[in-house]
């Protein structure tokens, strides 16, 4: 709860902007998995800021410390504490923000749900939250990639009006998806989103975007219906993400205008076994996958903080003009494409050990 | 986990379609709220089967008993237990498809989950899961209404292709929504969604829809960032009712192609309260709600069981044609309505309760 | 939480004394064991009442009827819904306790905590709370005895001032444990114990006693530490059970008197496998089993409902003399034997399919 | 579950002896409340190695930092995390261990279980692990003393054979029990528990224990039945402590020797409240708080680490001398009191969130 995800694979994470440092302790993670620093920082590298001209220019290194719970290279089952301390605290960015709640920010909400709020405004609700997340999620992979074989690509699939050609989910990777800054693995689309964010970034606005992801050879068996059906446990997980709004998997809003006839995925032999023709159900039936790739998008509204001047009104409701002077991103999807995979992880590595203890718990 | 949904107001369900009877536990409901069954049964009849022609004819009264936890018409604080009796049940319907999964049913994947399914297939996929659900979110809804003196309405807002305007958040009502059986509140729309169900059912086929949903009086202060943020809460309950494929708060997927100066709701004073010019945000910001109404919309795929012959494959990969016999419906998101306003009551009860004892924890 | 018990394997219980009926919803117990209303009856015949001289004679038959969750006698994997209707309802017996809490009940607790409380007095508090535990507990130990063959046999082992000597952990068996009604195996015992509880009974008084439980084949490796050690689950189930004081594992209170050199289980080869020469560790070392017999004993108070006068105040404070009417125990372990076999399963089984998950989640 | 601890006050720990440091993060801290490194650091001082001749030498300095969740020395509401970096390692020591499981410590289980360990063989059963325990612990206790005036104290009162007198459970303080090194109130119990402890520790050898706790001021009402009574989850909290083997609250094991009529608690009005004129219940009836003390008492085992040689059996089961090297406690108790402490806090804080959550959330 709150901070806490995950039954039996279970992350905790802490920090705001400007403490000492944030982190995440991994809890439950199964022991003799290969892991070192570097598996992480891998991921972290990708959501850092200061990538390039599309994001802010903050400048931290996010250098991950395993704290606990690997010895020699191998974790030990024991919980795992992972640290990136914060450096580049620049709170008197946010000095004039004391006064002036930042609309569509969280600085309201924090002060009513809690009566204080951290020095730079939305405490837990800054950017530098997702560390946490990343850094397990990462470790979460670790044990997916090697125990299962799967594979999770996200990528950015629209950013403002413009939506790329999707990619062929069983190929997509990592490696196309970096090829440019703004992480489509369409160079067209590349290019022409990479245009609409710096414009967005001259106008001293903000965009919003879309990432998608697929997860490819989860097995047929993973999720708990009813309540923990796998799409209702991945649209958690992707709408705890900092300013989504929206999750579709497989056919999503568009299958809402379908035929069943039209709409329903008919069983076909592949490769020895029963496989779906097509796969509007994403990957998953009933709540629980059935061995075809699992595919979802995750909508991402403009970034709340922009330069350009906002009319809005002071806690004490006076009328105020507001017009922010920290450093922030134009548009978050590209940042945002690891921390899309790295909760994706978290929830297929709950769910692997779930259905693992299941099907091993009736040895006879 | 699985069957049980909720942490300090929590509510575990049971019962499939042919065993005998459906229910739930409701633990952790505040004692001394009247209730007593004509509270849940409204809920219920509004979701039962055998309303007109645009749904299943499978007639069940679904009579709610409670159990326990409720005397002399106030709740106890103990857990409530809740059961509808199974009664009109026609397994028979189900034996063709013994060796032939459905296409995007849940019969394959129950089967390679726990390696045995019920006799109607998907087991707990079955829609009369959902009676428990609404049953507890009855509950849920008289506890918020007395306590908080929120509103929970939900509405059919689109049938296939068709979009209906929206109503005005403020003043929908059940009654309005109630008046056509499509419960869609603008007439017009309403008939033409009746056609479009129709046209489904007379080529035996099924048509997704969209159900949206407005929650009122939330206060500001409720939702436990980071990973149980409101959205994330409303998210996961939304997508766990069966043929779910997507959710949207505020402008959802809109949002993602808006700039941030469009798209940010500016604060202004009204009522002696801060509140915002407007809701892009959907009455959540960084996870915390902020006293606007609270608005969402709910992506249904088409119903997988379609009368018209499907060219799929059997459990052992051969070729076969599946023309289902059982009563089913043509679309889903008529009797939908009831279920996301019970999921909504649910998050929300239980997400009041935590912030409350925050809140009051500490007198001085 | 609250009545709901266990994460994988997890039991949500309902019911008070005087409603419709008592019972259980069991979430996650896996799919085709064989299970019928009879391998329930029998744990729910040996705690019901009216078992002759030493126990109330409330008469209840205490029959359950399976809800949901089996099918042609196999689970389903999915909800197992248990009712045991209520029959013997005598209110009036409880009249004159409205306005007098009985001292060491739950009668003023529950008012305080609930501003409410049931016609019987402590709702919750009542003895056929059990019968939830009792039920989802005999699911369990059926999962338990096929897939893992462990047997959980508990005994009456102390009453009053009396203790039992005693019996081999290794062989001890239910049937001999009910050769007396006691549920005392040794005979010479069984007969003073039951001297001692008529005797109680006849001053219209009670007395408490002390139930010992084995759990036997339970393999290395269950329990999760750091705070579900397995004997800290055990402790908190046995600790749930009404009228419970104390709980032992091993060595217990004793060891705290030993030394090291004395107190310490040097292993040993047996049977081609690493064993300990003692056992004061009780079957777990670290939270953890290490496959010998785990073994514990639980401290019953006496029951608090007596039927001898008692001074004490009304809940306006004026002082006032209670003397029970109701039906009641003079003395609860013979009953309370098969509860905490019921407890010590639901512990176990939960423990099970967590490790099973960790040890099957790496297949390579 | 594992490394977490409670619902809604929730802290999660990580570190083994040999890892870089050992910690938690506690989440769920109500917002505004004092605190800062000061507060923590009093209990992990009475905690840490090397307070003298009757503990083990090892010199950890154990100085906590905050790194997150306080600001202006005031928590924020989020996350708090705290650090405390190892410093006097010597794996060294452990190197016999490698081949030879410790009798009744938890090599050979944690082996068992994860099928790797810790150089310092138990990894998590390591004393160190209580260090994010005390920590979380202190910051509980904060939020108690401040919101409720709730006081813990714990000490030891048992040594060996020696029990020590009972102190006045309504004014014993911790300075009180800090008079003498081991932490036992009555002076001259102290001195022949040193001498107890010191022979111990000539002879090689270690001795068990029992620490006594007082939770004062705990308002009616706190504690959720059915399975989470307050005097279970203690239970829990107390046996996941290690080397503990047993809990009792109030009258215990020796309440199970006794008759109702004495062992009843009759109600009494003092200072215009309904109070009792005794306190076998220890101040719980029915699973939740009465207003009066709670208190229990923790048995702790003799450390499984001695000196003196001892015959066992090596991994592969041959016959084996261990003499262990390591520097460790002859008697636990003393720095087990701060334990005790927390886990007490840890409990209380969640109930008490939980039963003001319930008694706010009907406003009306």
């Amino acid at each position: 709860m709150s901070s806490t995800f995950g039954n039996v694979f279970r992350v905790a994470t802490f920090g705001e902007s400007h403490c000492k440092g944030v982190g995440a302790v991994v809890d439950g993670c199964p022991p003799q998995i290969p892991l070192s620093e570097a598996d992480i920082q891998a991921q972290l590298d990708r959501r850092r800021p200061g990538q390039g001209k599309i994001t802010t220019d903050r400048r931290e290194s996010d250098t991950v410390a395993i704290l606990s719970g690997v010895e020699n290279g191998l974790t030990l089952g024991t919980p795992i504490g992972l640290l990136v301390p914060n450096r580049d605290q620049r709170p008197g960015d946010y000095a004039e923000m004391r006064n002036i709640p930042r609309p569509s920010h969280a600085d309201y909400t924090y002060q009513m749900k809690y009566g204080i709020r951290a020095a730079s405004g939305g405490g837990r609700a800054s950017a530098r939250e997702t560390i946490g997340r990343v850094a397990a999620g990462a470790v979460a992979e670790k044990f997916l990639s090697l125990a299962w074989g799967v594979e999770i690509v996200a990528w950015v699939s629209g950013v403002g009006e413009l939506s790329a050609p999707a990619p062929d989910l069983g190929t997509i990777t990592r490696d196309m998806v970096d090829q440019a800054l703004v992480r489509c693995p369409d160079p067209a689309s590349a290019g022409q989103m990479t245009e609409i964010i710096l414009a967005a970034r001259e106008a001293a606005d903000s965009i919003g975007g879309v990432v998608s992801c697929v997860c490819r050879n989860v097995p047929p068996g993973w999720g708990e219906p009813v309540f923990d059906k796998l799409e209702a446990r991945l649209a958690h997980a992707m709408l705890s993400i900092p300013a989504v709004k929206g999750f579709e998997i497989g056919s999503g809003f568009a299958g809402a205008r379908m035929r069943g006839s039209a709409h329903n995925d008919p069983f076909v032999l592949r490769g020895g076994q029963l496989r779906t023709r097509t796969n509007y159900s994403g990957g998953i039936q009933g709540g629980i996958s059935n061995g075809e790739p699992v595919w979802f998008r995750v909508a991402f509204k403009p970034p709340a903080t922009i330069g350009r001047a906002q009319e809005t009104a002071d806690f004490d409701g006076n009328p105020a003009v507001l017009a922010a002077k920290g450093r922030h991103d134009p548009c978050v999807v590209p940042r945002a494409v690891p921390i899309v995979e790295a909760m994706a992880a978290l929830v297929l590595a709950d769910t692997a050990l779930i259905q693992a203890g299941r099907a091993a718990g009736f040895p006879g």
